[in-house]
């Protein structure tokens, strides 16, 4: 794998290319495209700027924004060395809706630099994927980039993480006949997507979910390592205000979401959970529990962050139809209801009579998904008021199966 | 004309795509590609900088920013309607020497923002061209950003304009047999080309040069309207610090410079030139003097900014070569001597025998011309110094031509 992967960058120079869309032979192609002719675009951009989505490439280009402190498994190992993941993004946009991404890998960690510089950049850009930004600086660049900015921003550790989730989630709670509403969560870990994910399962429905770290349950009042984000997750969950160690959350749970660390769930704790219990064992590249343990305590539904394991949460599933769907409508924000809006749309590609333990979430490669999740994000945007234009969502769904390399 | 440029802006959205150079078709391909492939090309990075050349687009990819203050002659139309001039000049790049440019077009004319934004996104690109940014502004971002930045930046309206009308220059002294150390030379206009201009035809040899703005020469003392780079002009040229207008300055002139207005010089004052006066009249659309009227009051070689009148100064002639000659030998710097270089390689695609007077400067279609500046620059640039690594020029050369796709 080593070997074949560097092989693969080093022989293409990277993954990715700027390419014309136009034809330039002679003098004629030339003064459309360049001097004179292109005057006459500029001139009905300054007239409205809204134009810019007509005659430039704006609307369908994502800056995929890094500054390489938190990529993949590796950590914070800089902005130079984050580019084949941010390259890689972008080839996967490219191949799943049809998205031009392009990777700004920023020589800055200062959350003031990097939201000033998005902000400065938004004129070439239809939207905004931030990218292995490291928490709690994460939150504050996202949460201020929405305010100020006229163009989607949207973190896919966080949310493309959770839309996913979710969507397994719908689909498990439908094989083990329970309600949102009902169940009792618990979810390990408080990073960036943790916090993501237990905001999105609780617009999903549920009411009681308890978030665990190192130091067991978050509660209103804990002092030991706590942080605004915590506080918040404090006051919003975990509604008995417990006290308690992960393995004492766990009893009776009926859903249990780890993006933490490898090994840290037992056996006996899947086996004290509540009847049929489902458990998302994320952590990468070892899983909180290993699935075959998993099972034989009893888990009903497992799902993993990985490829070789049934029901697979990848955030591939997300993104390039999320942003298809954003793009179109020339959505202002990519808010909750369009994040639950994209969840539906993958899991109700699942039919009820295909839906199985092993089979709650969609292969990342099946070529339904962007294209579904594209209308579902457009209705979305629609219904809320984000989107700035009127657009057919079958048209949205057409035109992401075509323009998809993914077939 | 105008229908047929917005139909084609709107037809194709704009001009640019982000295109994959790898394959992505099945759960191999993208385990290689990204997760979890792609953290060893990363790791590499993370271990040598450098490698970023040989595992990412780096090594070809060109930010092409702009504010949008003064873009070709539509003035301060801003970022958004800036967009389309710098997807044509990404255009431009890839059709004339394979360069993948990418538009930033940037909401803000604030230098010191502009300066940290472009310092900031350099983990990803390989050079910068600025465009586009208005006078002085431009020069004191270009000036901080050769100083802090890796990477080499170049301010194209400013260099290219200069390096194109120098080749002219080299071929029109060689029809007139004069010599550059010789001649008397009067620049109008004192913006950013006209001093970048000046600068490299002192570079040339030139020692007897005369600047006026609409105040007439400019000489040190001077107190109307003057500026920090208007002052190390005056302490530059202008030998015996004449103050005179533009009229008395152009007598016995050997060269005219013209980056002014239209129609600002007279038969009149092209007859009293010395013999075999050279008249580069760049305004657009309007030249400083109709070429006709040029030669009816004796102007031996005639150039402007037209495409429609021989001698066309087209910065296209420069730019796509020089950055492929900086790009492929990792150059930290465009510097005055890879200037000239190119200016050399332009000028010296035309024979002793082909040179007339109505050719000095060769077509912009000229498939010879970016792969011969491309290699004069890789030369320059390791001659110099600036180069990082070593490369064979005619290598150099060859992959220009093989990249290009203007044949």
């Amino acid at each position: 794998m080593r070997d074949k992967a560097l092989k693969m960058h080093k022989e293409n120079k990277g993954k990715l290319e700027v390419a014309s869309k136009v034809a330039l032979k002679d003098a004629d192609d030339l003064s459309l495209a360049y001097s004179p002719g292109v005057a006459e675009p500029c001139t009905e951009i300054h007239k409205d700027k809204s134009t810019a989505y007509d005659y430039t490439a704006k609307g369908n280009l994502v800056a995929v924004v890094s500054d390489g402190t938190a990529v993949l498994g590796l950590g914070d190992i800089g902005p130079e060395a984050s580019m084949p993941v941010m390259e890689g993004k972008a080839v996967l946009f490219k191949s799943f809706s049809g998205v031009d991404g392009f990777p700004i890998c920023v020589d800055t960690t200062d959350p003031d630099k990097i939201v000033e510089l998005v902000r400065a950049i938004q004129p070439t850009f239809g939207g905004v994927n931030l990218e292995d930004i490291a928490a709690p600086a994460c939150f504050e660049i996202e949460r201020r980039l929405k305010e100020i900015c006229d163009i989607p921003i949207f973190h896919d550790d966080q949310h493309g993480t959770a839309i996913v989730t979710v969507a397994g989630l719908i689909n498990a709670l439908k094989l083990v006949d329970k309600k949102a509403k009902d169940i009792k969560v618990v979810v390990n870990g408080a990073g960036a997507s943790a916090i993501s994910v237990t905001k999105l399962v609780m617009k999903l429905g549920a009411k009681n979910i308890i978030m665990c770290d190192r130091q067991g349950s978050i509660y209103e009042g804990r002092q030991e390592a706590m942080n605004k984000y915590k506080e918040e997750i404090a006051r919003t969950t975990n509604p008995k205000n417990e006290k308690v160690t992960l393995e004492e959350a766990m009893v009776d749970a009926d859903l249990f979401i780890g993006l933490s660390a490898g090994n840290v769930v037992s056996e006996k704790m899947v086996f004290k959970m509540a009847k049929d219990p489902i458990v998302f064992a994320m952590a990468n590249p070892t899983p909180e529990i290993d699935p075959a343990l998993a099972k034989k305590a009893g888990a009903r539904v497992i799902g993993t962050g990985r490829s070789d394991y049934p029901n697979q949460v990848n955030n591939v599933l997300a993104f390039p139809g999320i942003f298809r769907g954003a793009l179109d409508t020339r959505a202002t924000d990519i808010n909750e209801e369009m994040k639950i809006a994209a969840a539906e749309g993958i899991a109700q590609l699942i039919d009820r009579e295909e839906l199985t333990e092993e089979y709650v979430i969609p292969n990342p490669f099946d070529p339904r998904v962007a294209p579904m999740v594209a209308k579902k994000v457009a209705q979305a945007a629609m219904d809320t008021g984000v989107a700035t234009i009127k657009v057919n969502p079958d048209d949205v769904e057409q035109k992401t199966k075509t323009l998809a390399t993914i077939k």
